[in-house]
């Protein structure tokens, strides 16, 4: 399958070179409004069209990696054209968006993900299994928090993407997400959700805490895009205790058995590009028509971006797309 | 000074070995129902009779450390006949009884602490000045999750004191209060409270979680008595992160400057047994009639009953004394 890219930045390059390592998709073509940056991503073909690469017969799947706020008009016009979409996370600012979408895509008989490279790799899955080990699961911390060089830009006061309402921006929806897909992988979806963030002045969080409550069990996320974190990740049941040095990539799996105090090491290495994972599994779903697999990331999506827009409801974040 | 205990548990022994190390105060009387019990304690002499404590003119300070519930009575008992108090954590089950039972120390012109053993110690002074390095704060995250041998006795069908409604138990007001009266200590009243918790048969919280909302910090405090946790605490702003290894006690103090990757370590040694450094501090206190760091000590149980107040409404627990 051939796949065009959309975007210049960093995860790109990250990206496009997932798909040479992958060798499950053939980089086809790239899109950015400058042919120049585009060129430098040494793909056969460069678009500086978005129509164009819309219309191009030989482009099946496109990967999206635009500033947030426009994937969702970018994946509608492309899905229109048939094409699959692969979009960086998070995929869409809003829950209607997002809706709308998935209804785009199933009319035109395409397959739409969401990036979130974290729940396609090896140690994801034996996280999963690693679960069951501490019985009845009681309590889960998941953090992702790291100081962003653009936060300096805003302390100056300037207004960059990342941390603007117009580009829906802000440290839950770049960096929560995370540790807020991976409980929703996991646990599945929550019956009450809290948040409360630190609010920047350009109207976006900095950074905040969001409790997912399942009832039985609750699981506290931490997203920062202001301050370095240092804590691991912790699931903990009546059983024993699981440690994750982090949430993406998860690096080390590590089970404490309650009664005997006993260690057990779970994790695997993985590739130092965990991104080739998600274009793998991606390309198997795509190829071999796997509604069962499609509906799972399908519906971590659903339920990541209805607790994403409920946190940010209870926290006072407004989009410029919702105004 | 002289002092007295009612109860007969761990805790009094320790407290006791804390008392004979400090050589500020002195043991002078053991109150329980059983004389046999209090016998063990050593100390001059026995009470199996409240009012006699009460009336007995050679006893200065009581300390209390009775199950949770009988604390109000007690206190408000001892301080009526101008004894000092000194109160384990939970101190009392509701804003209205600590607010009465201040307004009664008062009135009586004697002083009632709240055992948080964790604010007296010398590290909880070296982080409070650690604090400052990390510019504006931006997250903290302390925990205290411990599962309790008790907490067997709740899966067989019982309903022992420390998960019992009745006598105003659960993980939130036993193990909770370290986290959250360590953050109020350093941060002050919050503005805001979310809480989500586990609940048990028994009508308590056997873990949950609680964001403290400070409007340009949020602050996340875990606590759980039926699984166990191996997360740090941590306290991060602009300028850099400072790593605990736990809140009561704390035995390291990390700060690792963002900027430079710099590590210090902050904490001291301390004595093994940390309730010496809250029985000197009390004893000091009383003797020197320090009424401004008493007002600080009691405005932090002030805003820590309200918090667990709030929390415990929002998670739907209900204490007997309430109903």
């Amino acid at each position: 399958m051939n796949i065009a890219t959309i975007g210049t930045s960093t995860i790109t390059v990250r990206f496009v070179e997932a798909v040479r390592k992958s060798g499950k998709l053939t980089l086809a073509g790239a899109y950015s409004r400058s042919a120049e940056k585009a060129n430098k991503l040494g793909a056969p073909r460069v678009f500086t069209d978005l129509e164009e690469l819309a219309g191009s017969k030989e482009i099946d799947v496109v990967y999206i990696a635009s500033p947030n706020s426009l994937h969702f008009e970018q994946a509608l016009l492309l899905m229109k054209k048939k094409k699959h979409i692969i979009c960086e996370k998070p995929m869409f600012s809003t829950a209607k968006e997002l809706e709308e979408a998935f209804k785009t895509a199933d009319e035109n008989g395409v397959f739409l993900f969401e990036a979130f490279r974290n729940l396609y790799t090896l140690n994801h899955d034996r996280l999963k299994e690693a679960v069951e080990k501490v019985g009845t699961v009681r309590h889960s911390f998941l953090q992702y928090m790291k100081y962003s060089s653009r936060y300096d830009n805003v302390l100056a006061g300037e207004e960059p993407n990342i941390f603007s309402p117009k580009f829906s921006g802000g440290a839950l929806v770049d960096l929560g997400v995370y540790p807020i897909s991976l409980a929703v992988s996991l646990f599945g979806k929550p019956k009450n959700v809290s948040c409360h963030v630190t609010m920047l002045p350009t109207g976006v969080d900095g950074s905040g805490s969001v409790i997912l409550d399942y009832g039985t069990h609750t699981c506290t996320a931490m997203f920062s895009k202001i301050t370095d974190s240092y804590l691991p990740g912790e699931i903990s049941g009546e059983d024993g205790t699981i440690v994750i040095d982090h949430v993406a990539p998860i690096s080390t799996i590590e089970f404490t058995n309650r009664r005997t105090g006993d260690q057990e090491q779970l994790a695997v290495q993985e590739e130092e590009n965990d991104m080739i994972y998600e274009a793998e599994a991606m390309a198997a779903i795509i190829e071999s028509n796997d509604q069962e697999k499609y509906a799972h990331f399908r519906s971590v999506s659903e339920i990541v971006i209805h607790i994403t827009e409920e946190a940010r409801r209870q926290a006072g974040i407004v989009f410029e797309v919702e105004k």
